[in-house]
């Protein structure tokens, strides 16, 4: 299994939480909040079975246009599931271009056509050349995908289009041909394509520990092309990047406090490798719009980054530039609700993996400038693989399994619902014991009153035989050894 | 299992296709060609039950000289499994000679003492010392595999050899000390005996998966030795390799088209890193005699490396040296036909990976030059173990079990068997269904006719009752209720 | 499964060797020196049944001045399981610190924290300031694997604490900062605190082949902070490593044969970063408390690194300062009787083991150099593991399963153990087919004569029926047809 998010069972009613603003949220109150709106009226009876439990349907007069702006909301927040079903019927470019834009989206593990529209914005207010670039990336690894006949579901979920925007994206980004030289969307894909191809065997491997491949498919082969090439190559030049071999100049007196601030979006993104900061504010909407717990944890990994840059005395350039940031925004993203259920160790978890991540990316990113390279998102992908791996003793920590992953939000909800459904269940199993006790005694009252028929009747029959025995003496010898023959 | 070919279940009689020439086979028309083959009256009652089915056993008189002609071919081709098999009772000397012969012709995929002489052939026509250490590599590989009790098939087909040949090639090769340094000796035996440690250990990673472990342990020991000693050592030092640092002069005018359709052979002979175009072509030759689909695929994974090797702005030196063929080649060899079951989706497939392993070898030749160290063929291992651990919704794309690779035309004959057995298995399946049909109505109508037949004699017993009722009445209340009981 | 050693099945007697001089064991003329000791009479009922079998427990008297000495070694020797039973009896802090104490031993595969405190009063005759950091680290990846609910059994034998120390001892030794540096601990307390949750991470991937982690978590963390740190750091620089870039001077005139011989236990001393022979002898001492034949592997293995030093000619100086020996040391300690059932074979497969070791470790220094890293453990843990993987037909070499792994001696003890348990259970199953077939011929017999006494009764009842049918004919036929119904 590829994915790391099922498309298959998307719920038709989305739980939305538009008042989420504190990054720790407290599950209970939120699953309070829900209640309602997991009752929808307008839910079909078999989706109800789905979702809800008898008990929980009525819905109270007063919370009707609460509901009904949450309604509105669950139509393009979330994975916009009723979308993609209605998508479902519609002509087949027009499908791929969902798909394209859910991978667009699936970079920051958002599913949702709608983000990966205000990304491509996004891109576009950055570069038009590496907007190109990346909606070819993406077009083309989907289209691979399809021509290797991989999971559908997935391809639908734009699990095979994240990798191809971001090898499109970053080989334009590190081109050293400058823009609009049009033989670099030659490897651009032959690249995307080869995307499918290493996700499916990494997937191989990685689903033996149920792990997700994350954007590794997208750091190797961009790793790939720019190592076979390198900087001094006469058709696919790659910008020269070199190891620090001086002290850095940094007096903290020459800080700059609003470009610090500012780092903080432009971390988020750089995930996309877009130095804008409007284009990473532009990148926080569209996360805010499907998931609000994403949103959240994105902004707090690039700030974790940013902390952990100045901590380690990183050139104050490298911060601006929002370098420190993306790596942590992905993998606060990742541990922070995605693949685990969000509860506060969760979150500090996650924070704890975005320190982590931060010293990772220093450490590869000392290591690739050796070979001329960028860091790409291998501290990500390690980090989180790294803390996705951890066994540990308590239940607090819950890692969900791969098929069930879909958004923080529905995380939450799904295992809550889980656990109740346990506590149901238990419950059910004891009353069903009890019941099974008193049909037993039920039973062996039933069956001794039989025996005890049973009994009369043969004390009955020997009154017959008796009394036929006294009438003649000759066949009893015979027949008696008959009914020995029989027992 | 460390066996990438198993030699247990080899067949006594050897599919041969020496009319093969194209490389997209078209299966049937091969098979077609084989039935008489498969066929031979020669071949021993026990043997044919593994491999011919009742009714493809009667030739036809004209097909007879087509058939001897055939047989002959077959003793010195394929696997040339008779030949082991009457190599098992010669003595012991004579036996390791066949293993290390075998193993010679193993880095190619071919299990033919046959190829690997010629192969030893085009070594000493290289360069007599290298040769000699490529014998001592492999014999020492062997006996350890030995000494290590490792599988006795796997030995005998020469899979703990093909390690070892290489280690002791490679390393005269990049020897800075010139042939005739005896001392080289020393570590040559050293790496050679650690080549079966090596597999075993990777062997039991890579089963996880199905994967064969190729070439990876020499590639680990030859980068071990070489980055051990390195260019500045006393006792053994290697020739200096040193990363690009500045853009290489290419003049598409100054190509030299002869020598670029030299790099071809060059690209094949360089799998034992030899330049000699002649010694490339007795290794295509070696090849061929075995089987040809896997000669094809060597010629045409030579050229695709050339191909990428202009496309990627490499320079000409490279290209003409087979530095761009030689992965391409057992990449080509590995995914076309030895490790799945060749048609044309796979032989494009294989194409593909022969792209995706230039680009690789690229990659990984400029980042081991920063360590001194030849790219080996480590992008050989890698491309051919990301085609292999691909997955696909597809059944066209059909991985062969491990133990059961041999070579490609023997691969696509049981292949074609197993499906042929598979459809008559469907049919006698479906044929027992309608029998049992049947026979549940017959046995419908037998049990009716024996219920008749019951009931006459019922009627037939009431009517002796009633008679012998009518003679005297005391006992039938009696009988009747034993018979009660009874029932 | 993070352990490689497990707490939980302690023995309450410890097997102790303090006769044991010679490298290779014989097994055999160690077990009966043991039994005496096996069989104490201080020994409860429910521990002997774990221990020993009925039949060993009586002593002759002038045994028991020996055993009586061997009793008192018992009690500090081993992994000491009393006094860490006793231990769990103590104060939280107090339990703390054995922990500590184990895991600071637990680098070199030893729980006995008499061996740690030992170990550490060999770092601080070394240097003060690394001894702090050593114990600082060793204490907060306790605390970090408490406060991640890690297996507490393991905690306890100090298996989540060896990274940390040697995390901690070695950012202190290479910190360019000089000692006493306090800031230092900020990173070092970070990284210690990760080792739980790198180990953890490993560990799900090594337990799909019941590996141990080794000290991978330490190579991976100290190496993750020098590189992301680097030479040129304002907060934590490195010491600077730079590649070999010329022909080192060696002139075998010049070798200081005392200091070559100093090497020997200067090799035991690196594994903790110290080039101190008297703190490599502490250590050497300190081993030998716990496990003779740990210890005898230790100097063994830092002897193959110093001739390996020679043979591939590295400068004299490295090989003098012990940096070919601890990689040696760990790898022939841990082949050497620790993971394997220690035997002749075995012993050989730890010293080739220890071999491969020291040319893997100039490979990788070599490598390594190149990004301003030091080797660390990595080439120990690289050939142990290689070694662990292999498999083999033969059954000479028994890898323990890593659960059941705790010191060579007591490993030996065990499996000779199960070796005569199983022995006696193969003489039990045989004792019990014997008795099976004497009852099944028995009941055989009685069968029969049951039978015949059937025949009897048969007989005598046809006698009765035919004396009766000769007193009245009518029923008969009817009873007839009862009897056949019956039938």
């Amino acid at each position: 299994m590829t994915a790391q998010h099922s498309s298959k069972d998307a719920p038709k009613t989305l739980c939305v939480f538009i008042s989420v603003v504190s990054p720790v949220l407290s599950p209970d109150s939120l699953l309070t909040e829900l209640q309602p709106l997991m009752a929808l009226p307008e839910v079909k009876p078999e989706q109800q079975s789905d979702h809800d439990q008898p008990g929980t349907l009525p819905i109270e007069p007063p919370h009707r246009a609460h509901v009904c702006i949450l309604k509105g909301v669950s139509y393009f927040a979330g994975d916009m599931a009723p979308f993609a079903k209605w998508m479902k019927r519609q002509f087949i470019l027009l499908q791929l271009l969902d798909w394209v834009l859910r991978g667009a989206a699936q970079v920051m593990f958002v599913n949702n056509p709608l983000s990966g529209l205000i990304i491509f914005a996004g891109l576009i207010l950055q570069n038009y050349w590496w907007a190109l670039n990346g909606f070819v990336g993406t077009l083309f690894a989907t289209l691979s995908a399809l021509i290797l006949q991989q999971n559908r579901g997935a391809i639908a979920a734009g699990l095979y289009g994240y990798n191809g925007i971001l090898v499109g994206l970053l080989m334009a980004v590190f081109s050293n041909k400058g823009d609009w030289y049009w033989w670099l969307l030659l490897p651009n894909i032959f690249m995307s394509m080869m995307c499918p191809v290493v996700s499916s065997a990494l997937a191989s491997i990685n689903s033996r520990w149920d792990l997700p491949v994350f954007t590794l498919p997208f750091n190797i082969l961009v790793c790939l092309h720019m190592v076979a090439t390198g900087h001094y190559n006469h058709h696919f030049p790659q910008v020269n990047i070199q190891p620090r071999s001086e002290l850095p100049n940094i007096t903290w007196a020459e800080i700059d406090l609003p470009k610090l601030f500012m780092s903080v979006p432009v971390g988020v993104g750089q995930v996309y490798g877009c130095d804008n900061p409007w284009t990473g504010g532009i990148f926080i909407i569209a996360l805010f719009i499907s998931s609000p717990i994403t949103c959240i944890h994105a902004v707090l990994g690039s700030a974790v980054g940013m902390v952990s840059g100045l901590a380690l005395a990183a050139p104050f350039g490298d911060i601006y530039f929002g370098l420190w940031g993306y790596n942590c925004v992905l993998a606060c993203i990742a541990i922070g609700g995605m693949f685990y259920v969000l509860n506060w160790q969760v979150h500090l978890l996650a924070i704890t993996c975005a320190f982590f991540c931060a010293y990772l990316g220093s450490a590869i990113a000392n290591i690739m400038s050796r070979f001329g390279l960028p860091a790409c998102t291998w501290p990500f992908c390690l980090s989180a693989l790294t803390f996705l791996l951890i066994t540990t003793g308590t239940n607090k920590i819950f890692k969900l399994p791969l098929a069930e992953v879909t958004y923080p939000e529905k995380n939450l909800c799904k295992f809550k619902k889980h656990k109740k459904q346990q506590k149901r269940e238990m419950a059910e199993k004891e009353d069903n014991e009890k019941k099974k006790q008193q049909k037993a005694i039920e039973n062996e009252l039933i069956l001794n009153e039989k025996e005890q028929l049973k009994l009369q009747i043969e004390q009955m029959e020997e009154g017959i035989k008796v009394s036929n025995c006294e009438v003649k003496n000759g066949p009893q010898t015979q027949d008696m050894t008959v009914i020995e023959a029989i027992q």
